[in-house]
């Protein structure tokens, strides 16, 4: 490793370490990392639902669209920093893939919530024609990683 | 009632009608709302307590405080529509009182949103001395309802 590398990632790890707690020390037990992930899509997956009745014509189109897009939003970002190590086991849909290829694992995750952010936008904006393409999206995104990384049940 | 308020209710129950599918249509299965509204007080409890831990001196402070606080303020609205007739039993906490006297049961949500939206003014403030406070009356928001409307396990 280069000197100016390591220098780069001490700076960060210095960042880090005043900015924010590391992640697995948010989570007093695995399992209580496990059951927050899972809330965390629960509620998620919920709102996304109800934009797909939305989109599927079984609920009307409505400022409901942009208020459950923004949550849904929100919700993208929470449950991967609670991927912790130790976390693999128990109670959990998640693969050990996630964390033998936690780049690939991270990049999906990415992935989804670029989409979703899109979604978003979507949403706010009012574009009624547009939410079906930025919904289809957005599952294939959710749909992607769940195919590589969470267990069928 | 003046005429003037009757045309205000009115309106602003076609505005719902039309802005909102009944929260008890948001979920196909009672256990689906059960399952929701937990997993939303999961998320809020987790960040809540990311804030109290910075409160007992046992995390530092900083930006994450802010960001912690906002999401235990988006999640404050989000169980409340799920407490939906039928719901009552089962794998839940909630105390039929919830049901027996909805008003006091709302009130105290209410209570808790306005606490909690307060927190995270003060954290966006990025006023630290005033953080313990704010997060007093928030958790005794808490504690009030879980007293009155949840079952002790």
């Amino acid at each position: 490793m280069k000197l100016s590398s390591v220098i780069g990632v001490a700076a960060m790890a210095a960042a880090g370490v005043m900015m924010a707690v590391p992640a697995a020390a948010q989570f007093a037990k695995p399992e209580d990392a496990i059951k927050y992930r899972q809330s965390a899509f629960t509620v998620m997956a919920a709102h996304f639902g109800r934009i797909g009745a939305v989109v599927k014509g079984e609920a009307p189109y409505g400022p409901s669209v942009a208020a459950d897009a923004k949550i849904v939003e929100t919700m993208s970002h929470l449950p991967f920093p609670a991927f912790v190590d130790g976390t693999d086991s128990g109670d959990t849909g998640a693969r050990p893939e996630i964390w033998k290829n936690r780049a690939k694992f991270d990049a999906a995750a990415e992935n989804m919530q670029k989409a979703v952010a899109e979604l978003a936008k979507v949403a706010a904006s009012g574009d009624e024609g547009a939410l079906k393409g930025a919904f289809g999206v957005a599952g294939k995104a959710c749909k992607d990683c769940h195919d590589d990384f969470r267990k069928r049940r």
